[in-house]
């Protein structure tokens, strides 16, 4: 890789997994920043917090009393986007107006019954149930034949439209296929049909290899800054494994993720020194659709947040109209990220 | 249009230009907001702001001084995403690290003297002069034979990433084609070879027909919720002639363009009594790459609003990783946008 164009130069990297270029103006890193200032999180939650909807034994917009769980909890989202008994129905005027009713389930998992603590403030063992927890949730919703795609993700902080935070993840299972998988599926088949192995399993040997964006590398799991990233801190979970989803995992393997879940996010907290928002989700083969040998499993992390606890990128004008853009390259990225400490700066 | 099918029911619609769905859940819009409201921007500017780097006579980040203009004002952005001198390289490592350097041209234009204006707070007639100014520029940089496309566009307001509340949009002009144009161009192709009418023609028609989705309808330009909007108050305005691009446009268009860009803006600061924040922008057609026939002018506003001047829709977890979705209909935001007066709410 010629070194003055990544590190000085305007230039476009390519998104194996979606065909798409992203734009980096790594010389803009220097911008002085005069424009919105988000509010930083106050963080002194108390460990129960009987307002919440979230907290064991409390009362839900339903009516219904959650259980008094003492691990990780899952129910059936209260404002669900996406409902079991949608009727199909389609609608198609003059090829112009193109619809059609989307059938889907959507879950809330509360990750722990503590109201104070996040993914990096948990015990790796209790990262572990909710590991589990995903895997099952996972097996069980793919036994719905109408379903064709399961979507695990977390919004984690305010910033990141999180509207609780007691920590929590949630599921969408849905019998279509959307829009980002599409271009993943279509990436993946391609370069597996041109070389019969997966795309993430050459391209997590050559970034092995060459070792500038990587972050977490163990047993099972690597955390990379991809060549491509368009958010500033955007990383991958990749399995060295090359598996289709969840359910393949082995017990050492949700032990080693959990392990590796664990310190990526306080290697993120620690940056700011901040509970670092971001928006996170595993992208996984589609369900009931036959063999899906191409996909391999991975976890996207999208942290808005560029300078500071309270300065975020914005992927605004340009970047909606024309091409994400970002200012510091994914190389430095990932040095900031592999050099903090893998101990939480609050237990420092 | 079966009614329950868009009234009630989860739904996917199709954007035409993109080719690509977006999620509709329109029974979810009674879900209660309990996470992040925004600061709500504070009005009292002063015409004058002596620290500003926009306002005239005034002086910016790398000494100049700006001149005392009295219209708008156009200058090459301080800190450019994009550079001129950018030289030519490729990097292509085993098909898996794939990237070239771009080049292009950044530039900020001032849409009034005044700090304390917007758009929709200018007079009809200054407002001309900016489209006066846009279509000046747009022939300009298309005369530079190495440029191939030319995105004009504006963030509004704090809350989509602008940095200085003085009236002003930015114009990048660049090498190679952005993601969106990409994808807007191919959808466009394929529509006119197959009708050999634009799809924004056809489009328009079947709107004007319907007359669902219209804001504002006037003498060249027409303004609507597209059916498949994804913001919540998403907008676009046609210009009823099929014409590539804004150097087309004639004085009388010019004229009705403006008078348009003020309807729609005055509309969107009176729906919840504030100064609307969005980006917008124009899709134009390539430039120096030969005859682009399908390519249809537009422009796209995406406002980030959703329930009051301090709660936004958040595209994050599961839009930022599989599909983008909304919770009201485009047709409930239009019949909102449409009732609203097209005096601004500051001067009733
Ligand atoms: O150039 P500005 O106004 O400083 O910056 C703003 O607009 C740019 C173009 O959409 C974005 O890349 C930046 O993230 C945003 O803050
Ligand atoms: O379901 P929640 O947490 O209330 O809502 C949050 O996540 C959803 C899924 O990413 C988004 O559609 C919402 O805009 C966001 O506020």
């Amino acid at each position: 890789m010629p070194e003055p164009l990544i590190n000085e130069h305007p230039h476009k990297r390519l998104n194996l997994l979606t065909g798409e270029f992203i734009l980096v103006s790594p010389h803009r890193s220097k911008r002085p920043w005069q424009g919105q200032i988000e509010e930083t999180a106050t963080d002194s939650r108390p460990a129960y917090d009987p307002s919440c909807y979230l907290c064991p034994g409390n009362q839900r917009a339903d009516g219904t009393l959650n259980p008094k769980y003492s691990d990780s909890f899952v129910f059936i989202n209260d404002f669900s986007a996406l409902l079991v008994d949608t009727e199909k129905a389609t609608v198609n005027e003059e090829d112009l107006l193109i619809a059609e009713t989307e059938r889907g389930i959507c879950k809330v998992i509360a990750f722990s019954p503590r109201h104070d603590l996040t993914l990096p403030e948990m015990e790796t063992d209790d990262i572990k149930k909710v590991v589990d927890l995903w895997q099952k949730e996972f097996i069980e919703l793919s036994q719905e034949s109408w379903i064709n795609y399961i979507q695990i993700f977390e919004n984690k902080g305010a910033i990141m439209g999180c509207s609780n935070p007691h920590p929590h993840g949630q599921i969408w299972a849905e019998s279509s296929l959307p829009v980002e998988i599409l271009k993943e599926n279509r990436q993946q088949q391609a370069y597996f049909e041109k070389h019969q192995k997966s795309l993430l399993s050459n391209y997590l040997e050559l970034e092995l290899k060459k070792d500038e964006r990587i972050v977490v590398n163990n047993e099972f799991f690597v955390a990379l800054v991809p060549f491509w990233a368009a958010w500033p801190f955007e990383t991958m979970i990749i399995s060295k494994r090359h598996v289709q989803d969840i359910s393949q995992f082995t017990e050492d393997e949700k032990i080693d993720f959990a392990k590796t879940l664990k310190e990526l996010t306080v290697r993120y907290d620690n940056i700011f020194k901040t509970s670092f928002p971001y928006s996170a989700g595993m992208h996984q083969a589609p369900v009931n659709l036959g063999e899906q040998k191409h996909w391999h499993w991975h976890m996207h992390f999208y942290p808005p947040l560029l300078r500071s606890a309270s300065v975020k990128k914005f992927m605004v004008g340009y970047e909606m109209l024309a091409n994400p853009q970002r200012d510091i390259t994914a190389e430095r990225a990932a040095e900031m990220i592999k050099q903090q400490s893998t101990i939480h700066y609050k237990a420092q």
